[in-house]
C-alpha cells in the first residue's frame, strides 16, 4: 500500500539495499568485538531472530582483524563501525567487511579519505555516512543549532567528499534521539539525494522507550515511503532490536509472518482473551514466518466481524466459544479445548 | 513542532477534547461493569498512571445502572460504550455518564436516535461514533470492500443522522486491525469532517505486538496533525494501554516527561549501560512527569555529544565515569558510584 521513493541500488554483501528490494533488518554487536566466539555466537543468534545484517564496532587495529575470523563464521553480511581512524577502515576491509559506517569529514586529510575509497573502490564496498544529532560539529550548531538543517548540511558535507572522489556506493542516516527532529531530518535529506536511507532513532532508550520511539520514527518515515534499511537501537539486548524491527515491517506490510489480532479486553469478555492470545501466539510458533492472520475475540460484538477477515479465529461465548475459517463457523468448542481445536484445524489446514 | 488540525471542541465531563487543547488519554476497564469495586479500582489504578478519560462496557440495564456508583468513585469523565440498544444508552445517561460510544446508525429506527439525542442534547452529552473495519456491514463490504473509503462512509452516514438530528457534540474513530488501512481511513476522514477524531488501532494484539502497532499508528497520524485523542488498544492489562499512549505522546512532545536516553550497548561500552538506564529510571520515577532529559552513555564517542543536549548525563569511561549537567563536566566518579551522583546531582537541581 505504501509508494515507496526509488533510491539508487547498492549491495552490502549479498543484500541490495534501496529501489524496490525488501527492506533489511540490521543489528549490532553489544559483545567485544576481539572476543570472537562471543560475537559470533551473539551473530548467530540474531541470525535466527531475523538480523539480515550486522555491524560490529571497531575501536582498534585488533578489533579490525577479528573480523577475519568472525566473518568467515557466520551468513550475513557484517560492517564495521569506524570513527576517526582511516587505517582501522582499510584494516576492516582486508578482513573482510562488506561495508563500512564511517563519516569521510572525520577521518582528517582528503589524503586519507582517498586511501579509503582506494580500498572500497576495489571491492565495491558501501560507506555508511551516519550523522547524528549528537555528534553535529560545533560550527555546525552555531550556524544551525541542532536541527534538521544542520544535521542535513553535515551530512551533504560527508556526502560531498565522497563524490569527489567518484565515489557512489553509500547510504545515508540522519539519526536524532529526538522522534520529530528524526522524521523531519529524514524527510529533508529524502528530498536531497537519491542514496538510499538507513533509519533509526538514535539513544532510543530502554527496551520500552525505545521500542515505541523507533516505531513512530521508522514507522511515520517508511509510511511515508522513505527508508530502505532499518536498525531499532535500544538500550537491550539487540535481539530485542530484530524483534522490534520485524515487527514493524510486518505491521506496515513490509514482511509476512504471523499476525494475532486480538480484542482488547473488556466488561462483555466472556473468556480470559490475554493469556489466550499469548498461548496460541506461543503454540503457533513454527508458522511465525507464515502469511497467516488469527483473530482471537473476547465476545460477539467484534467477535465475529473481525474473525471474517482473518484465516481462522476464535470467537468466545459464555463457557464456550466459536472456531471460524475464512467467516466460516467451523465449530463450537468450550472453552477449554478452545486453543487445541484451533491450532489443530490450523495445523491440518496450512502446509509448511 | 507538529501543526495540528484545528478541530471542533467538544467537552467530555470537564476535558477538553479538539482544537489545541491537550491530548487526552484514553483507556476501558475489563472488569465486569456490574462489579462496582473491581471496576473502581481499576479505574484508580488507570488514573494514577495517567488516563484521562475512562470507557466501561454497558451490556445490559444493569451495567448501565452500575454507572451511577462508579462515577461517584471516580475523578476522571466516563464514557459508556453501547451496542444495539437505544435504552441502554438513555439509561448510562441518567446514571452520569459523560459521553456514550454509539453508531446512531446500529441502534434501530429515528426515533430511537431522536430519544437518545433529546437525552444527549439535554445535558451536552457527546457521542463517539465508532466504525472498525471488522463491524463494516455487508452493503458497505459489497460497495467498497474492506477499504478506507467503505469505513469512512459508514462513518458520515452515522455522523449524517447526527446532524440531521441537529446534534453536532460528536468525535468520530475509524480504526483498523491493520495499520496501513488505520492511517489511510482516518486520513480519508480527516479531510472530509471538521470533528475531533479519537485515534486507535483496532484489535491491535498482545502487548509486544499492539504496542508496536499503535506507535506506528497512532504516532503517523499526530505527526500529520491528525488526532485529538488517543486509545491504545492492547490485549493486556489495561494500565499497559496508558502506559504506552504517554510514551508515544512523550516522543512527539506532546506531552513533558521525564526522558532518559541512552546508547545501544555495542562493542565499545565501557560501563553496564542497560541495567544503569533502567536503574536511573526506576530511582528518578518521582520525576517521571517532569520535563528532563537524563543521558546515560556507554562510550566517549557519542557519551559526550549526547549528553551535551540532555539536562543532566553520565558517560561512561573505563571504569569511572564523567557526570554532565546542561554539556560542562560536573565531576569524575567511579562506575560504581556513578547512579547515585547522578541522582544526587538532580535531585539538588530540580526543585519538585
Amino acid at each position: 500500500m505504501v509508494m515507496r521513493k526509488k533510491t539508487r541500488v547498492i549491495k552490502v554483501g549479498d543484500v541490495l539495499i534501496g529501489g524496490n528490494n525488501p527492506i533489511p533488518i540490521q543489528s549490532m554487536t553489544n559483545t567485544k568485538t576481539i572476543n570472537i566466539q562471543n560475537t559470533v555466537d551473539q551473530i548467530k543468534e540474531l541470525i535466527i531472530t531475523g538480523c539480515d545484517i550486522i555491524r560490529v564496532a571497531v575501536p582498534d587495529i585488533e578489533s579490525a582483524k577479528a573480523i577475519k575470523k568472525i566473518r568467515e563464521s557466520i551468513s550475513i553480511p557484517l560492517i564495521a563501525d569506524i570513527h576517526f581512524d582511516y587505517k582501522l577502515a582499510i584494516e576492516a576491509i582486508k578482513a573482510g567487511a562488506d561495508c563500512l559506517r564511517l563519516n569521510p569529514g572525520n577521518i582528517g586529510s582528503k589524503q586519507n579519505v582517498l586511501k579509503v575509497v582506494d580500498v572500497t573502490r576495489e571491492r565495491k564496498i558501501p560507506i555508511r555516512i551516519g550523522v547524528n544529532s549528537g555528534s553535529l560539529s560545533k560550527e555546525k550548531i552555531e550556524k544551525y543549532g541542532v536541527t534538521a538543517q544542520g544535521i542535513v548540511e553535515s551530512a551533504l558535507e560527508h556526502v560531498a567528499i565522497l563524490e569527489k572522489a567518484n565515489y557512489y556506493e553509500m547510504k545515508i542516516s540522519v539519526k536524532a534521539s529526538s522522534v520529530p527532529l528524526t522524521i523531519e531530518s529524514y524527510r529533508l535529506i529524502s528530498e536531497k539525494v537519491n542514496y538510499p536511507l538507513h533509519l533509526g532513532v538514535t539513544e532510543a532508550g530502554t527496551e520500552f522507550s525505545g521500542s515505541i520511539k523507533s516505531s513512530i520514527g521508522i514507522g511515520t518515515l517508511l509510511t511515508e515511503g522513505i527508508g530502505d534499511t532499518i536498525r531499532v537501537s535500544l538500550t537491550a539486548n539487540p535481539i530485542k532490536e530484530v524483534l522490534v524491527a520485524k515487527e514493524i515491517l510486518k505491521s506496515l506490510g513490509f514482511r509476512k509472518g504471523l499476525d494475532i489480532i486480538s480484542c482488547p479486553t473488556c466488561g462483555r469478555t466472556e473468556i480470559d482473551v490475554i493469556s489466550m492470545a499469548n498461548e496460541i501466539k506461543n503454540q503457533l510458533k513454527e508458522y511465525s514466518e507464515f502469511d497467516l492472520t488469527v483473530a482471537v475475540m473476547g465476545c460477539v460484538v467484534n467477535g465475529p466481524g473481525e474473525a471474517r477477515e482473518a484465516d481462522f479465529g476464535i470467537a468466545g461465548g459464555e463457557k464456550e466459544g466459536l472456531i471460524f475459517q475464512k467467516g466460516k463457523i467451523i465449530k463450537k468448542a468450550p472453552e477449554d479445548k478452545l486453543i487445541e481445536e484451533l491450532v489443530v484445524l490450523i495445523k491440518s489446514n496450512v502446509e509448511k
